[in-house]
């Protein structure tokens, strides 16, 4: 008997488009969305009636895997959409951070969720006593595009539910599409798998291909980048009639990190992975099978693993939050938290032990090659479990020893530091990178001349605690190997941070910096500490997205380019007034500020020199928000320039409120600050290498109260290249309602500290 | 002014042929080995007087990298070398393994060892005040190539010296040359990246190539076999004129699994690496810059990690150890201790902790398909830290149960076995294979039917020990990550072993089961459990290379076809009379013998059958030496044979001497073995499906006392596939002199013991 199949003709196409039309509580931000003619989930977005988002696809491509027929899913999540259901819902919720840059913040948005259905039928084969058939078996699986429209901008993620038909799948690239309405203004980095540390560009986006190459600094081991036209997140641009528009990502956990690859007129196809074992980007190896989006268009694009796949999922499961953030001040751009908003709360339940965190370290003398990380020059190379250390003949540079470590703790103890770095304590640093080298350090064995005892005792007998290192080399097998032991050890002689660090290329050999499993990596790391009341601070690891909200014990991050590149070649002034709109969006960087002594020669055999000013410098610890905040110079410079080196000491870096007073992207920061728990202001002001004349009025202070101000400002004839020493502090009372006039010197700046009177 | 280069005339070109030779103790086996007029190293070896191995080549291929210009070596170590140094010596030395076939193993061989020197030149640019010029800068590396000659083979390894010219390198492939001397009859495993559980194929070496395809088992989701003539080792050779050859490799750590690829009349050039996402040998995507050898010669191909790099290496290092083994005797093949010799001492200080274990399990009830490892089918899939077990509704086929894990206990104690497996005990069976899931098991949490305080406390109320198991799901990373708080709770309710097992893909994705990087994680899980007074028996491992040696605690693997194959169709009769030739050179095989109901069927709904009689089944327990031996059938079916299980409970697994009677590969072993510690004798023999008469010459007794005889043999009629279950049990007296003559029914053994008369 054969039967034909009943349920061939019953194929749902979506003909209807469907549209959700969400205003942010203000009204200022509206969102639609819908389903186009093929069932692609489709969004455009808009900012006082002005298009922002043009109408631009939503989806994942998921990969072929050998897995496929036992239950792995390979068919696309693209299109052939129906909408099952939406729900729109309003939030309005204030919450206190452990730390931050105000004492509570309000999270306000309207919630929009489309949920989809995919319906497909498929050919089963049965074969039985006296029946032999083909049957239709339709099939169905359900996810839910969630917005969340906020006043300044939009968050959306992709949910997968668990069911029948969706529990496992293993993404090709996510399909996120971003489609700008014009060839705006951007500060952009190389997007790269490895590295984030390039200099940022500054162009039109119809210019990035023809920058791409120069903007790759290809000395640099770790790169890998992927696109002519790929860019790094959080990317701010400006369009040319005024709207800063920011596209980021929040909550970024076991997922890769996103880029995004600028579609011009030159693209042919989508780049989908960088042709394995190369570093530089290639023709397009496996073209996507959907069509090319519009130029001025961004599209998603995930850091891969070694098999070259994006992500593997387990419903239920989510993405994490894409973000456009936009405004017509651009100071909103930096008082703006969306993207924390977007988070989850916190999921420590005890956070006393969190704190904010001023240090100094053995640090800035061994980036700038003074003195060393490694002990001896005995060796070619070195295996742990192979050396007497006690027996070898030290080269007598090496900075982390016991009588330069109590000089950094006396200097700390006195001016009123917390803790103190010391870097290259441990064994393991005569070969440490880039030699494919595992079992490179072992977070236990201190140099012989590093009495870890000795000076953790010494330094609380003062009130100091030691800030530990952890450089993994990036071999991450190691250090998970060694995590629990090291973290142990820390407990035992009282360190409470550590500042990890992952140079170099990763281990297992094929993974990147940014894929999935490193950010669990990281993510693990930073969980594994919190049980042992460890607060961390990564260096290398991938830019943050928030994630500080649900584990505040993630102190700081670097993921750019820190000061330390002020001692291998330099640069830009308006480094640190582009930094605080891209790289600080998704959390605190561990930027090192504090070079007062910017001409390294003086001192070293560099010849690199720092682009700043004394008061700039003063001005970061302002500008560059972090609960952790180094003062990175050596002892004896802030000793030269002590009245200087006053506002440091006095500086919170914890806050009850912040307010930008001027901003915009490259140019200029101003922004005035109350210390948490205090009736003291801080405003700090930074510009580029064109200077600037900022305009600070008082009007947050307290009405009809008097404070002490202290104005550390650029000399006259201050300048970063030529005459960056030159500063002025002038001591007056002011009180709110005036307004205080200051001049910032090229790659210059100010600060200023306001107490009430007693 | 100009300088030119002085050096540049200088070049060494190794115009002469050096040949060192080498016989073995008594003479029988002589290696030769010489530099050809490339420097290409070269050696050959012959055993009485016939060649086994005709000259081949030796060396290593360097793989190009990144960060070459940082240090890491990239000139390959092929050719164009110099004789540096030569030294021979004899060592002759007996040792006491802590387990094994016999009380003590003599190591007598003569060592080779040859110097040998790179060198070359290259130019330096110099520039200078007043002189500009370019420089030949002269360069010299060293590599060592170490033979030791036995009377039964040869084993010989590369060592790199730490130097300075030679520190780190990459390798991408190592290409050591077995050239044969015929078309020699072969049983090989098709070579394969990720399992080695596929039948043994039977042919001559030029059939190989034409036998390929059919010798995979594709459905085999692990399946990554890289060439068409590419085997595993140990190979088992015979050639024409009737030598027994074997090709294999010892002491393989934190190095790549090696495996061979036949040059036959075919081939166009080696296979450097199988095609990145692919599980097929494709195309050779990157020859070799070096001539193809002659046909009939194998070439080492090496398992690559996901960059399709085969090793990382920091010098001082060496490779493992390459063996070529030799008689004209197959007994020999069996009796060797070769590569045991080869292996490092032991490395453990303390070894009073391991003991030989003969043990039963819930194992081959779940394996037949009668109850299940999972305990619910209430989820589509498992996030461990979300399911609260207790309100999980059970499907009621969970096998690790509490009354069931205590029926097997009882069982235990009455027999007289030490231990009992438990698998499916821990939470997060509902999926646990081939999902890329990372987070797969916690190896801390029970089912809610397992009560594991109660049941470790039960086993050792009647003296028997619980056995865990880790299924990793070849999740490594996790496993990594739980490994010490695993083996905490192993330690605090007393478990003293743990079968391990690596189902499925390597996480991370893209490592392959015999890397360099997964065979030191094997490595460093029996280091760790060491640590822990924990023994090891670790399935879809790695194949051994005589690693137990050095770590004694690595009780077991299974690295090969086990028992389980015969409830998933089935292996052939003559597979057991192959694996002590090819699998067990290596180390003991967890087996899993002991299956007296073979026809599935009559207990289950599975249509597979055990291709074996009972009498042969007992035999295994001698043929397949292990000092982890399993009862692997359910108790009640041992409980319808109790005479015949007598053996079972009799027989020892630890043993003062060895005697192979007889042997044939593929064909049948016979061997005789004294108990450790007792006077107590067992004689086993296996054959295949043709039947085999059995000549036991009682030489090896005590003269002058008389044993009480207990054979157990297949009866007139039985018959592995038509009966079974046909044995007969016979007793009598017997003394040294006399002989038994014992008929083998096809697919039949049979076992005896042998115990002094008091």
């Amino acid at each position: 008997m054969k039967r034909k199949s009943i349920l061939a003709a019953l194929v749902l196409v979506p003909l209807t488009v469907v549209a959700g039309r969400v205003a942010s509580p203000n009204g200022d931000v509206v969102l639609n969305f819908s389903l186009d003619d093929k069932g692609r989930p489709t969004y455009d977005m808009s900012y006082k009636g002005r298009p922002v988002v043009l109408p631009s696809h939503l989806g994942l491509e998921l990969a072929k895997d050998k897995h496929a027929s036992r239950g792995l899913d390979e068919r696309s999540l693209m299109d052939g959409f129906t909408l099952v259901d939406e729900q729109t819902s309003t939030t309005d919720e204030t919450w206190r951070p452990v730390w931050g840059e105000t004492a509570t913040i309000r999270n306000h948005y309207v919630e929009y969720a489309a949920k989809l259905a995919q319906h497909w039928t498929q050919p089963r084969v049965t074969a039985g006593e006296g029946q032999r058939g083909m049957f239709e078996e339709r099939h169905q699986r359900e996810i839910i595009i969630r917005f969340r429209v906020y006043d300044d901008g939009i968050g959306f993620r992709y949910e997968f539910p668990q069911q029948k038909e969706l529990n496992y799948f293993l993404i090709q690239d996510e399909r996120s599409e971003f489609r700008m309405t014009g060839d705006h203004t951007a500060w952009w980095l190389p997007g790269d798998y490895d590295t984030q540390e390039q200099e940022t560009q500054e162009s039109r986006l119809s210019e990035i291909r023809g920058r791409m190459d120069k903007a790759v600094n290809w000395g640099n081991s770790s790169v890998a980048v992927f696109s002519p036209t790929g860019v790094q997140t959080a990317l701010q641009m400006k369009s040319q009639d005024g709207l800063y528009i920011n596209i980021h990502e929040a909550a970024c956990a076991d997922y890769a990190t996103m880029h995004l690859e600028l579609v011009d007129d030159q693209t042919k196809a989508l780049t989908t992975q960088l042709k394995g074992g190369s570093n530089a980007y290639t023709p397009n190896p496996k073209p996507s099978a959907y069509p090319l989006p519009q130029p001025f268009t961004f599209v998603s694009h995930l850091t891969p693993d070694a098999t070259g796949l994006k992500g593997a999922m387990q419903t239920p499961c989510q993405t994490p939050w894409r973000t456009v953030m936009v405004s017509d001040d651009a100071r909103q751009m930096l008082a703006s938290n969306l993207i924390l908003n977007l988070n989850e709360p916190c999921a420590l339940d005890d956070t006393s032990w969190i704190h904010p965190t001023k240090y100094c370290g053995v640090w800035w003398e061994m980036i700038v090659g003074k003195s060393n990380w490694h002990y001896t020059d005995d060796f070619p190379s070195i295996k742990l479990d192979q050396i007497d250390w006690t027996k070898v003949k030290p080269h007598g540079r090496h900075a982390a020893n016991n009588e330069k470590v109590k000089r950094y703790i006396d200097f700390a103890a006195k001016n009123g530091l917390d803790e103190v770095l010391v870097e290259g304590w441990n064994v393991g640093w005569e070969d440490w990178a880039n030699m494919w080298k595992r079992d490179v350090f072992d977070f236990q064995t201190p140099y012989p001349d590093f009495d870890i005892k000795m000076l953790n005792d010494y330094a609380h007998s003062k009130g100091v605690k030691l800030l530990m290192h952890h450089e993994t080399s990036s071999s991450t097998q190691n250090y998970e190997r060694h995590l629990e032991q090291a973290f142990q050890l820390m407990n035992k002689y009282g360190y409470d941070a550590v500042k990890t660090g992952y140079v170099g290329d990763i281990i297992p050999r094929g993974d990147h910096h940014y894929s999935q499993s490193m950010n669990n990596h990281y993510l693990y790391v930073v969980k594994e500490a919190a049980r042992h009341h460890i607060m961390v601070n990564a260096h290398e690891a991938t830019r943050p997205t928030g994630l500080c909200r649900t584990y505040p014990n993630l102190v700081g991050n670097e993921s750019a380019r820190g000061t330390e590149y002020e001692a291998f070649g330099g640069s830009r002034p308006d480094h640190t007034c582009i930094l605080p709109f891209t790289r600080l969006q998704g959390g605190p960087m561990d930027y090192t500020p504090g070079i007062f002594v910017t001409r390294l020669k003086e001192w070293s055999n560099n010849d690199s020199w720092a682009r700043i000013t004394i008061a700039g410098s003063l001005a970061l610890y302002l500008t560059m928000y972090s609960p952790l905040q180094m003062a990175a110079d050596l002892p004896e410079h802030y000793e030269k320039f002590d009245d200087a080196f006053q506002f440091i000491r006095d500086v919170a870096c914890d806050w009850d409120e912040s307010i930008y007073l001027e901003a915009e992207p490259a140019d200029y920061i101003t922004v005035a600050r109350k210390a948490k728990g205090t009736d003291n202001w801080f405003v700090g002001g930074k510009c580029d290498e064109n200077g600037h004349e900022a305009l600070v009025k008082l009007d947050f202070l307290d009405k009809g109260r008097k404070y002490l101000c202290t104005i550390y400002a650029d000399a006259k004839d201050a300048h970063y290249e030529t005459n960056p020493q030159a500063y002025t502090i002038t001591k007056k009372v002011v009180k709110a309602g005036q307004t205080l006039k200051i001049k910032e010197a090229p790659g210059g700046g100010f600060a200023i500290s306001l107490m009430p009177e007693k």
